[in-house]
């Protein structure tokens, strides 16, 4: 049975099942991955397209190698080398792009709803590798996968997400993507770091004291805090945010035993967490995730070309 | 019978069969471009440089897609990375080249005749992909792939070329291809973007007066306008350009009525073309010249390379 | 039987009988090169990182056309656009990258001891393809390479290290090599490029006199002077070098009539040769080195790989 959709650019319009079917075929291929010869001809002589306009490595990277031991022929197209320095259009750009038969584009955008405007113009499948603050599906997906690991089952699973909400691609895509799998989310940081409205989120919960919301998680998922954002601020400080914010040592005593943690990297140690916490053995999922991109990228590439057939 | 050139520097070195062989070949490669699978393994572990000395996204990318669907090995060498910084010689760079058995290398540069000085020092097969305002072969031989796709014939085909004449490279290298072909030419455009001597160009007419002339065109190309050279300068302004030079749907009744209309884009809207004509189902070719440009480059890579063999 | 070593950090660490293993299977991948296909299945699936942190056109090339020819999947990560401009550290992009399940990363690094530090945290194997003024074992290697090509054998090679002693990497690896082989080693130049304490080198002798020694040399190595060092420098002058230091016609009675001229490239022509002497036909090996290149690194990726077994 082919999968039915073609485009993965907002994650609210695929349904649970959709969902679970990009795991388990993660989780499939994930065997490539860990076998010496890390590539199957499957997707050969199909051309992606990776257009990324604002810089990214570890997303290009991950999607970069999915791409590589799926047999992909891959173009990147985008940057300061792209010809949007030249003032054309971006739907003359796609249409360019069209010219050349390509069968899929990733895109990274500085502008939310260029993945969507994009798609409306080209026969390929469109993959949104993050735009503007607005959506990263593929960051959720590889979130979910890495969480479905360890609890097995989403269906009242406790997921608080802390940080700066307001600012974040990975909650447009994530918490849509945790309410459609059945979980319970929380969202917790400083007002400064809300969006005007919160309910607007999708959360369940708002919160701006992690200390009472911290002992109900099954799953604390960190935010990156861009130290821009905050140097200068009035409030709060780097310092006062890894105080009242920072998944720490000192604070281990309040979460579950076995509550896990999550970061989309690269983390900034000092800031989210205290080392103690990033490196936590047992709590600590930050490199499955990384791992769990590679493989969930895959099993988008698969699914969206194909690759059933 | 192998095809008797070894590099594609100057088209005027090339017979209209030579020219027709590329054409002819490029329509039966083109049937790979339309597959699911649109990869050949004909060129496998032969190694192509892409040297690139100024920027291109278009160019470039066509033929990074070329190259990848005949399975070469391609080495992206240039632009800002390249040890020319370190102030290594042209020459001395080549033989460095020459060293690592290399089999092709694709020449972008913003001087005019870089890739016969490198044609010189290399065993390898050299293609000019734009050389200052010289020449740009591979341009002028898509342009000529597309022309015949809907003309058949080139025998007494009326071309215009419209515009910056004096500063395009893809004149040097197309006006030379249509008369090899036996078309006859005409260049339109202002006398402040026509060359000192135009009667170099080897144009048939010259005329500042488009609309005299338009209704003769069995083709009509545009050439691309660069803003900043309009921007400030006494006349034409990039209005009154539009105005006099522009096509669009006001001038649409002076065209024939099978006249197509070619561009080597990225088009400026609003400048070169209004929408209407820009657009136009029938008589626009400009993406159907981005798709030859594939098929055409992977046709000089073919032949080039003795694939014929 | 496989070869024992993981990494390439520090030359020191090989045995005579390690870097002849890599010199003779270097001379058996070289023939893959003198092919019209240039490549073999070997490596194929296993991925390889080029991170390079600082630019490199050579280096990269050389090591990029390894990977394609052995049939590598090849990831470029670093440069301007690596994280490290979020602030993550080095570990932490290295975790990252183990968590990508790749198989070995090439480290360019202007930091000294960057490689070591990246293969205590990590299971790929690690090459050193230069870091800051410390170590370039590959460049090493395929000096030996090429000398071993024309003198058969190092025993008692007289060999004479010309430049800018002080600021050379090539150095940090190349003296140590020659010695492990049983070479005896000269370093020359002005005082005001030599290291502080010369002895460090590990070289037999050190003079300041290019003409006292040069009528004993088997192989005078000539290193390249960084232009900007000497630009403004109380002494000596780009003039008074070449006059003092450089390898000239003029100078070429002194030299042994079979001695040979060595250089890593790209050569200053003026400044560390005339052009009579870095072209000269029989001592010039200077283009056999950049060859070599290609030949040591597909060998050493071979044989830390486990392609042996």
């Amino acid at each position: 049975m082919a999968f039915e959709h073609k485009h993965l650019i907002d994650i609210n319009e695929y349904s649970d099942t959709d969902i679970m079917t990009i795991l388990e075929t993660a989780k499939t291929l994930s065997e490539i991955n860990q076998r010496k010869i890390k590539k199957v001809p499957t997707l050969k002589g199909l051309t992606v397209v990776n257009m990324f306009n604002e810089p990214s490595t570890r997303t290009r990277s991950s999607f970069e190698l999915a791409e590589k031991r799926l047999s992909c022929d891959s173009l990147n197209f985008g940057g300061s080398s792209t010809s949007s320095v030249k003032g054309e259009s971006l739907i003359d750009t796609v249409e360019t792009l069209n010219a050349y038969k390509i069968d899929m584009i990733i895109v990274r955008d500085k502008h939310a709803g260029a993945p969507r405007i994009i798609s409306e113009h080209t026969p390929a499948s469109v993959v949104d590798a993050g735009d503007g603050k607005h959506q990263h599906p593929t960051q959720a997906l590889l979130d979910l996968y890495t969480i479905w690991e360890h609890k097995h089952d989403f269906n009242g699973l406790k997921v608080g997400i802390v940080g700066d909400i307001g600012h974040s691609r990975v909650c447009g895509s994530l918490i849509p993507a945790l309410k459609i799998m059945g979980a319970e989310v929380t969202v917790v940081g400083p007002a400064t770091l809300m969006p005007a409205c919160p309910e607007v989120l999708g959360a369940d919960h708002v919160t701006p004291y992690l200390d009472d919301v911290l002992p109900e998680f099954d799953v604390v998922y960190m935010l990156r805090i861009q130290r821009e954002r905050l140097e200068g601020a009035p409030f709060p400080s780097l310092r006062e945010y890894h105080e009242l914010f920072g998944l720490t040592k000192k604070r281990e005593h309040l979460m579950r035993p076995d509550a896990i943690v999550c970061h989309p990297g690269p983390i900034n140690r000092g800031v989210e967490f205290d080392s103690y916490m990033a490196d936590h053995p047992e709590r600590s999922v930050i490199l499955e995730q990384v791992y769990a991109g590679i493989c969930v990228r895959m099993a988008v590439l698969y699914l969206l070309l194909g690759g059933a057939e």
